[in-house]
């Protein structure tokens, strides 16, 4: 059974009013402060049809600046959405710093209605549980607020305003048939929401269930929360986040020092081994466009490398229309402002298409950590975030492939003279690089970490021997076709 | 399986020792910030036999000033120890403000260890689990920073560790009976273990898995978690703590203000109840006392309001032998740097016994809320905190009855007067009282809140109609008596 305690809490109309006056007035107050310490507010509204959800955010907002919030109602997956991890329509929406998001019912309700529904099973309803919870703690980590309000009525109550919303022909298109099955069949309801508010109910997100008996008294119990959370969350905002033990299936990986960087091939063979290659590639990307496999190749590496000949020799085996190249630069503003993994999730490939990130998420753990671009909290909580991230694509299907293109310092020299000298190469080659080369070893540590520390069964990290350019693209293309094959045959 | 996946990343001897002084060295620095933050520690060992976690200690405390820690080795529940709640022998250990505990084994292995043995059903496991996740919750929420290490080593190397112990007349004594069971039967308790472990690893005190092999790289892993954690605690020492919501079952109670102080009894149905009563209550406390059920009676009410002759006439029902009367003062500077809580936890009676608190726990939401003693968000989080005490004592079989003896504001001025003016009274009369008196409907104010929001049905709220104090008296010993019946009967 769903708890209501409430509904014993309700203060008479007299102090009701006066209570909602003085939050409404605080709240008003504090977008300003939230604008002023960037705090960024997720708050989610759930619960029974007809509990009036959907007009709450109308009085939620009614004092707010309309530049500082925005109100999404969530409907079913479209066609293009399920071709998407079952977070990403969700991480697609969060907030920006300063700012709220409404979102009127989300993931509870994709999954409670999945479960009643039938369609998904208990293994199933355990990974998306997982799936959430690591969603909403990666939101508070990074400085989120979440808020979850469940608005609660009785059976009763609930068939008494679908009655009453059937009987005019102004509201009975508000009624459909979810609702009346919901009604008819409340207990099984109760029993699967119950178990949802048990199951994600943490520490850094609580639900709060609502009793939405009498409109005014819920509104003011969202408002109360919602006053309250950000007063705690404006005090709290220089919170250091504890940092989790690692849970995920690490490989062992060498040190970069200790990798054997003379592998060569020899130029005929190159020749022969790339067309083999790229043709063997092309077929295994049709079968797996056609099997709606999701593809993500992640390419980090020193300057000089040879990332972009590496991935132009991957491309170059692909059908245009099923694969991305997809450039990280440094963040653009309004990426900036939102957590640090946003502009990756809406980044991701549809199913059966390649996605090939050239730089990716791990700038966090190497410029952003050595250039002090984010707190050494930040950078420290983040192997286990993206461990996190690459758990959600996982189970979402994905194929994940990371490569780390490797030479030496002298033959990053080499090529960096090289690319001085010639005109038509000099483009290629900037101040920043020299500079970069300068913190060469500081680099090869945090290099060394994020191998040791990210290498994930189902996200591996793999070092590309790049002295010859040759042979790293022969092995990278060897090693993606042994993903792909993996993936499509067992 | 326990995940082990800090094997990986040990480092080689070198930096090892280079680390291992680094982090001696920042351990040294902190116990002085601890001191002057007031920040307290506790730190768990746990894992399985001969991994080494009673040697941890010593390793770690060798560069600790002993004023600042104190490092206790748990034992199984003596049978005293067994008449009071679960957490009651964890709870009293916790330290004062600014100082560590290391306990060698704890709460994990006392549960673990049953479960093991066959002597706890899953249902009280499941009870167990919640009364840890709220003892260490209410632990950091209360400003402690705990850390819990779950010492791993694998079956083939406790095996050669036992061997290596048995094999020398000075050690063979460290090996119990337990420990070459627990090696016998390695795979069933690591499922046990790494279910507990995954049931009570929480965001605010995860559990760390110390790959256990050897002994310095174990030192390392659990010296550089506890220097990181201090750290992390201590930049968060001014941290705000969201409030959850109530999920006890409430009563509906009436506001103070709409109670009817009117009722009276006559002097001669005072007389003869009053013995009946009291002649019953004796029966009942001796066989509750047979039954070892343990009573807590908790007292609050206004001043004057006849508290002090409320419980002598239930006393004088008792045998002295069976029952305390617990007055209860401002804390102690010694109660002061503690958890607020734990004065009380080392007040309990043990079963059988009856303990009467005249004043109690609930000053955190009275005085110490209206004298600002604590800090806003620590009395809006007690309501939720004293749920919880009283629900360990409800697991535990208590009976948990809550008096607020109640008076009018004439009544308490009448009375006042009369102490004032009698020599005999004029001890029972402060200006501390007046004062008090002044604030009467703040006061009023925060005991309507208190009892709307902690009259759970395992340790509800009474009011006790006191104008006539005759009244009160007879109702209090009703009351007690239908709570042992109840008890005793059902």
């Amino acid at each position: 059974m769903i708890d209501n305690y409430n509904a014993l809490l309700k203060p008479d109309d007299e102090e009701l009013s006066a209570r909602l006056e003085a939050a409404h007035t605080r709240l008003f107050a504090q977008q300003m402060q939230m604008k002023e310490t960037q705090l960024p507010v997720v708050v989610l509204f759930e619960g029974w049809g007809a509990a009036g959800k959907g007009t709450m955010i109308g009085r939620i907002i009614r004092n707010l600046d309309p530049r500082f919030f925005t109100a999404v109602s969530m409907h079913d997956p479209t066609p293009d959405e399920q071709r998407k991890p079952f977070l990403c329509r969700y991480f697609s929406q969060i907030p920006e710093a300063g700012r709220f998001l409404f979102m009127d019912t989300g993931w509870m309700s994709e999954i409670t209605h999945s479960v009643l529904k039938g369609t998904m099973n208990r293994q199933v309803y355990r990974d998306r549980i997982g799936s959430v919870r690591r969603f909403e703690r990666g939101l508070t980590d990074n400085g989120y607020l979440v808020l979850k309000f469940f608005f609660h009525i009785t059976k009763k109550e609930q068939k008494k305003r679908l009655d009453a919303l059937l009987d005019s022909r102004d509201t009975e298109w508000q009624v459909d048939d979810y609702d009346l099955w919901e009604n008819k069949h409340y207990n099984e309801c109760e029993a699967v929401f119950d178990a949802f508010l048990d199951d994600t109910s943490t520490a850094s997100s609580p639900w709060y269930v609502v009793d939405a008996k009498s409109k005014k008294w819920a509104e003011l119990q969202v408002m109360e929360t919602i006053v309250a959370g950000i007063d705690m969350a404006l005090k709290n905002h220089t919170l250091t986040v504890p940092l989790v033990q690692n849970t995920f299936p690490l490989l062992p990986m060498p040190k970069l020092a200790d990798v054997d960087l003379n592998k060569t091939i020899a130029p005929e063979e190159y020749k022969t081994e790339l067309k083999q290659l790229q043709e063997h590639l092309r077929e295994l990307h049709n079968k797996a466009y056609r099997m709606r496999i999701p593809i993500i190749i992640a390419y980090e590496g020193w300057d000089a490398a040879g990332k972009g000949g590496n991935i132009k020799r991957l491309t170059s085996a692909l059908d245009p229309r099923g694969y991305e190249v997809i450039p990280i630069a440094s963040p653009k503003p309004h990426e900036k402002s939102r957590h640090f993994l946003w502009r990756f999730w809406t980044r991701l490939p549809k199913t059966g298409h390649i996605a090939i990130f050239d730089r990716t998420w791990y700038g966090r753990v190497m410029v952003e950590r050595l250039e002090g671009f984010c707190s050494e909290n930040d950078w420290q909580r983040a192997y286990n975030e993206m461990n996190e991230f690459e758990k959600e694509l996982s189970d979402w299907g994905a194929v994940i492939i990371k490569f780390w293109v490797h030479i030496d310092k002298d033959t990053q020299l080499a090529r960096f003279t090289e690319r001085q000298n010639n005109p038509d190469k000099q483009w290629k080659i900037t101040d920043e690089d020299w500079r970069n080369r300068e913190k060469w070893d500081v680099y090869e540590q945090a290099v060394d970490e994020m191998i040791a520390k990210t290498s994930t069964s189902y996200a591996p990290w793999h070092i590309l021997e790049s002295n010859d350019k040759h042979y790293a693209r022969i092995k990278a293309l060897r090693i993606v076709i042994e993903a792909l094959e993996d993936a499509i045959y067992h």
